[in-house]
């Protein structure tokens, strides 16, 4: 066994020892086996805990096709390790191309397959333009992530989608925790091991203050940083100031800021008419989805020269004599420049995946070609586990209190 | 003008000055009369902030009288000040036994109201019970907070209910803030003003992890405390647990705690099992709607004795020797032993009432006896004066990036 | 006994129950009568941990007389309990002018007392100036605060002090706890009850970044303050920053401040300058120990009109149409409007001020007029028992590990 | 230039230019030549930051050899290119057995240095034992942590010291800064790369509540820890617990902790009698200097196997079962498995290491063979030009101030 694939598989192993909600459900499948006989073709960022989700779908039966969602994000030792130890069909490395991003997620669809798990939505939306090919055999689909949601979310409403899809995103066992702790904690893996600079002390920009990144500012906080947030809605920019952060447009924020984190699932969000006053020194990164929340074009054109200063860090020299910094590409730095979310956390996102994909298994032909939420059942069966697998006791509401909540008449 | 109408008098213009939205909408209420002719039915706690709910209805036109929904809740200066100064008719006052409470209830339902304005929905079930000469006159109603909507929601769902009723506890301007920095900081308010003990250093456990019950741990851990939550509800458990806090049954939780304090909505928190095994010296307090939170009877029935130490507390000498303390009869001790949720916290919540009491009065034929969600224009409307008036400027979608969030077909 | 006497005796009683180390100290003192016979005079804030000093040393054996060390900290309640219920002789009541605030401290020089307890030097510096019939009697003293020792060490370095003072401010288990937990929370109890305003989501201006200051920044941000510290000392002034506050001149932060906390020790600290340019609305309070830190000859020359607007708040009406706001008449707003810090904060710094004056009884012969530290043993005393009264245990240094500890060949 | 000098060089110019203090005082080295001719010993972590401090001693004239203070420590690429690019000598690899970090440590003293710079006071202790040849040389040392510095006053106490000592750890810009905030944050630099698990939820104990622990403690915290500290001086204990932890004895704490962190300066912290009862699934690093906090041979001797998990974990399979886990086999684990202190930090660090040194070359004439503190004019110093760097402005005192805190006359 080489290097790649030791180290690989230590990674499996370890996460394999900090996911027990989806190791309770993996061994339920390998009992079960329901997912015997069906091609499942995932999109998503080929780390060791996507890993442990994939072994767990082949355990249940399924012949699983994975590519990653972003051509940064692999694990290159996760992807030989999946491959050699587990007999995965893994389409990633880490640095890939635009072609070859592309090139691996038409791989996936070549399989045909009958579902799909998709991240960001480039899969799905593949297989409603450039592989129709594809479209006949997929049954339904999942969706992991707020920016692929609303996405498909315009897909349904100009009624272009063409198979129901469980928004997987937003199951209460998800958003609160992933998009809040992983997010909050995975950034700050990314800029610390991008950078080795500090936070506290720092003029700290957050851009967007839905769950994401609320968490980015919680820990930005905790970390030691001044936070200022920039929103859109009105309502997000009331909490960020209650909760004791400055609130200013983009515009304003960029002349103080010592760092910025985008994770709005938004484009544009830094563009010219902010790169042209941004302070010296300021140095980007983004938790977004996508690469294009910072515009990079829009740097490039005004930069007299780009100089990769370290691993992960390229510096824009600009015309004007200023320095400014961009992480990873202005990709998910924690994916890109750290180890992605802690494993107990996507514990509970893939076992919504898993459990999810069953559901949808089960009950899409008696769905519509619309964006579907979670069944409570779900979230609360992964729920209780998770507070067991942590060693919680919590109460539970005697026969005369649930009377009572569920009753009008005691009053004062 | 005597002392106690002066008191009250300043109290009102001081909230007056610190209310920006409800001043705005009084405003164009008292040049529109929206409420001209109708009679409003009023149950709140009697205090500054309600006072000037109480005076922008009576602006646009409305006839109100106005009691309060909580015996220890009213503060009696502002009483008299509503009365000489504007006029209004007000039945309420402090340390109300159960008779008056009632009483004054009945007084405001003696009006007839065409609409009714609750807060734990004592008026209403009244309207459906004791007092149905009432009935027939209301057209709508609205509801304050999360208990009485609970109430609310069981009589619907019984199909009890007589008139539809405004959910105004779950506008996003109100629970966002209400619930969370209102309750938050008014309990240590009372805290404080009750005991004139630290807080750093204790151990406080805080029953109940909804929205009021997050503010409440959010701020007993900015003031030092080190918090233990519980729960019923799995997912709020393990929110509670990555939040910092320790998560446990109250019947571990009473032994190691210093400080209680309730706030689920639901009744028997503390009951017997938990009296018999409390930390000797714990202080409990109730921020939760009713005073059936922590069982007094419990308490009466195990103390050999009961003596009232301080102002707000009560001290029962346990016959083990033991000794506990109760805040306030158990009663809302933000508001009996504190002045209650901040003025900039209740002009969003009562802009929400005045705004929702508006609405109801145009669209309630259209509509059922149901329990209704505030409409987003609403919480919009008073986002944006909120935001104005702090002085705080945010971003704009540009027309590229509204293009981009409601369309699918951009990607990687 | 009239409703004064018994809410005093209550408030007695209370703290009473929670100052475990003083009343430990109190038991012993009642056995050994460590002060028999001897006079000492006390001006300290003359509320309910106060008394129970006062107390402490009456039982210890000392004839006592107590004044208040401020205009606006006596609360009357305690000040008659201690006369009616314990027989001790005090001269103090709240919103005294500064004629009886003098004539009060001169009526504890009329004693002349053999040891003095001092909070803020007034009565040590009388006694070196107008009151020099008092000084022959003097042998020692104790100094409380901050401000007074900072007067204390400019006598001695002037050669002027003629007797040795302890410096009770500067013990650990005292500036530790007391300048920090008990001046941070107290700042906000004074807040609440002035203001009844929120805190979360306003600009705060923390004057002075010492420990009150430390403490009352971290309050606040508990608090959802977005805080701003001002500094003349650049080490605390980065400290203020990594802690993840702004930093900026005063100049600077009013035209930006929503509230201003003064806490220096300095004053002059809000002047003309500041008050030409301050935000319209800014509410100013101070818990430094003077009323000298915000000038408020400079508010009222520059005010059209002042008017009190609560009970605890005056309004400058400024002749451009501003409202600026002042708290208790800029005086220590956690003691006059608030209930000054919390008991068990005081149990540490007043069973430092017990054991203190003790020390010095038996060797202040030794002791030259200086200003001194309070000896170690007596930190680790209270401590120890402190720590016990908090059912808290530590470990202890193994006989190997204190070897280790005062060693130095062990390495790598 | 190979890829390894390559990748030390960017990391040394990144670091560069985030240590403004530093290079502001290399630039005047470089005119002054302070430490022409003079032969400088160094024993630290051979990383960036150290890298940049031995560069500025080599353009101030001094001729330099540069070991690692610890066998995990050094950064490869730097030591790479510290040799290459800039002509050092420098004796140090990453993972080196306990023979090659003596024989470096030895070749650093080869040269008779005149002055050392040590961190931990391995290479002092040796020039008093095992290196005697080299001590007539050597004038005068600084010692950079606490560990070294409790060291050397237990050599002074026991008068075997030879030569005068700067401690550069307890200056105020020195430990107020890379102690708390440094530490703080490196420690989950070095947690998020060994493990990739999530923080928030998880009980963390921090054994030792000095101004490391305190530094951990917070950033524990800020990522959502629920903090337990153990400690054995009841002032720190009562410091933490009124800091919102638990604070209990070791032997409770490890039943019930997910994460241990060591950062005591002494040994033997986790040692039989805690690995015996310490909860399953446990995971230990420590931050202290030495790798004796945890007792590595007690670990050996209980496990019935020790496997590498993951590149910096090793797990202990217990003879009942249970798996424990260590970091970097107990050593720094920020430094081992993170990239130790961010850059900004140690700035000030080895400003003062830089000033210092040229402080002894000045005055070690007139010192004896004692710890002596850093001038205050150092600290004043780096504390301005790291202000101006920061882009902070803070007020001054005016005259009429400056009197009022230097008089004693004025008062109430």
């Amino acid at each position: 066994m080489d290097e790649l694939v030791k180290t690989g598989s230590l990674r499996l192993h370890w996460v394999e020892s900090h996911m027990p909600v989806l190791m309770d459900i993996r061994k339920r499948f390998i009992d079960e086996q329901p997912l015997a006989g069906l091609k499942i073709g995932m999109a998503l960022h080929t780390e060791a805990k996507t890993g442990m989700l994939a072994v767990t779908l082949a355990d249940a039966g399924a012949e699983i096709r994975l590519a990653s969602c972003n051509p940064l994000s692999t694990d290159d030792s996760v992807a030989a390790a999946l491959r050699e130890e587990y007999g995965l069909n893994v389409y990633a490395k880490k640095w890939e191309s635009s072609e070859e991003y592309y090139a691996n997620l038409n791989a996936v669809l070549d399989m045909k397959p009958d579902f799909i798990i998709d991240d960001g939505a480039d899969l799905i939306s593949m297989v409603h333009t450039t592989r129709k090919d594809a479209l006949p055999n997929v049954k339904a689909a999942n969706e992991e992530t707020t920016t692929g949601v609303v996405r498909l979310r315009a897909m349904a409403k100009d009624r272009v989608l063409q198979f129901p899809v469980l928004d997987v995103n937003d199951a209460k066992m998800k958003f609160l925790f992933d998009n809040r702790y992983g997010t909050g904690q995975s950034a700050f893996d990314g800029w610390m091991n991008a950078t080795n600079l500090i936070v506290a002390g720092k003029r700290l920009v957050v851009a967007g203050y839905g769950w994401c990144g609320k968490g980015v500012a919680m820990r930005a906080k905790g970390l030691g940083a001044s936070v200022i947030v920039t929103e859109v809605d009105p309502i997000k920019a009331i909490e960020a100031k209650m909760d004791g952060y400055e609130v200013m447009p983009m515009l304003e924020a960029v002349k103080v800021a010592d760092i910025i984190i985008t994770v709005t699932g938004c484009k544009d969000i830094i563009r010219d008419e902010h790169i042209a006053v941004m302070k010296n020194g300021c140095i980007m990164g983004n938790v977004g989805h996508f690469d294009n929340e910072i515009n990079k074009a829009a740097l490039d054109s005004m930069a007299a020269s780009k100089v990769r200063v370290r691993d992960f860090i390229d510096e824009y020299r600009m015309k004007d004599g200023r320095s400014l910094y961009l992480i990873a590409e202005g990709r998910l730095m924690n994916l890109a420049a750290g180890q992605g979310h802690p494993a107990e956390i996507m514990d509970m996102s893939f076992s919504t995946q898993a459990l999810g994909i069953v559901h949808m298994t089960r009950h899409y032909q008696e769905m519509g070609n619309e964006v579907y939420a979670v069944p409570n059942e779900i979230d609360m069966e992964i729920a209780n586990i998770k507070l067991r697998s942590m060693g919680v006791s919590i109460d539970t509401l005697t026969d005369a209190q649930i009377k009572y909540v569920t009753g009008w008449e005691e009053g004062t």
